[in-house]
């Protein structure tokens, strides 16, 4: 029989509700416990951007939001509450398109996703929205730290949202930040099947991790913040996930 | 401790060469059986399109490809081989962009990725390319009703292929057939963490088994075209993953 790794995907379970200034590590650290998972090194723990936004204090309260006339003219042709456009606006570097109540936006970061990534969903109800971290790489690369230091372990981080992309329906879970792992595999110069040089291919290992993870990280009521992937090769190099974006010179959509 | 669900992805490894008129269904089981998987209700079988293609034949011979003006023009233009730009042409329905090498196509399917899916990877060697299955659905349902017949197991079946995407650099596994699935999950209606209701979600399922199984199967000489994913919740109904496709008006990219 031939020698098969296996790889696992495990929800970590159990993890409260974060408040601004919690410490994300400690909050993983209490769920890994609780879920009975083993933490090792080599693993990789994935985290909703939500969890790490919340401990930093991300959150906006939609009260205290004052639109601008621009925000409140976008909230009636995207059907939007004026204060959530003026927030979307506010975590924008540049607006790409505006139609079917998104605006598609190149957040300060330089990520393109609906609305900046400014969300209503699990932001703590009805009177708040919840913003991406400043620098989801430091996020990432904070989580890691505090996990060495509580479970003595030397894993990788990737934190995710949950975007549609254009072409095709539905939102799938992709990387905003990383640490301790190398989020593009670059397969050029490799051989493939029949021995032909692979020219192009280069693997978007995070995003993949990403979308892997989401299908045991619910966003619905049984919503479960993290995940613990086991078992998966990947490079260690570590490098940022703000190297996934493709340079606007380089894209064929912007 | 709580009861947590781990979801697991095995590489299908052992899995020969394929040619065509070979029986897919039958080339997945005996990687099954080499593996030692024990392939059970309810799992899911991913599969490379280049596995399929290739035993359903379509594979291009580029000697027997005779490239028109239009193609002869767009090779200077992209650096390819006028025959390649001729096989994407063929089976483009539009083209969507061109530039750094790739011609962004709309697919006979509706699907929109570069070249229109056609592959000089994986096809054979130089003499070679590899086109999409005519419909990767009615594949994903050969493939399931194969597996049926063969190990008495009612699996679901998602066929993939690693596409780049806009804004962000790698490729990433999508499903561009299934069979025994439901594509999207929409949770519309359900609640958030707080208890708000859910507005605009809907979930890329298959396309997050996709990538997760993309993890396993390398594209390099190593290449594992199958892998099985077990212990994830799904919804069964059976709907194909050309539903996936936004149609062109809901489209702020096209």
């Amino acid at each position: 029989m031939l020698r098969v790794d296996r790889m696992e995907i495990i929800p970590v379970l159990g993890i409260g509700l974060a408040k601004e200034g919690d410490d994300v590590a400690e909050l993983i650290m209490d769920g890994v416990k609780k879920s009975g998972i083993n933490l090792e090194d080599g693993d990789v723990v994935v985290v909703a951007h939500s969890l790490v936004s919340k401990a930093e204090g991300k959150i906006v309260k939609l009260d205290e939001v004052t639109p601008s006339h621009h925000a409140i003219h976008l909230a009636k042709a995207t059907g939007k509450d004026p204060r959530h456009v003026e927030t979307v606006l506010r975590n924008a570097a540049k607006i790409l398109r505006i139609g079917h109540g998104v605006i598609i936006c190149e957040t300060h970061h330089g990520f393109v996703c609906a609305n900046a990534g400014v969300d209503a969903s699990n932001s703590g109800g009805e009177a708040f929205l919840i913003t991406l971290p400043d620098d989801p790489d430091e996020s990432a690369h904070r989580i890691r730290s505090g996990l060495r230091r509580l479970a003595g372990v030397d894993v990788a981080v990737v934190i995710t949202d949950s975007w549609g992309r254009p072409f095709r329906k539905g939102a799938v879970n992709v990387a905003i930040g990383c640490s301790g792992i190398n989020p593009l595999l670059d397969l050029r110069g490799r051989k493939d099947l029949y021995g032909r040089v692979l020219r192009s291919k280069i693997i978007c290992v995070v995003d993949q991790i990403a979308a892997a993870a989401g299908l045991v990280m619910g966003e619905a009521d049984e919503g479960t913040p993290a995940a613990v992937v086991k078992g998966l090769q990947y490079d260690k190099t570590n490098i940022p996930a703000r190297t996934i974006i493709r340079e606007e010179d380089e894209d064929l959509f912007r």
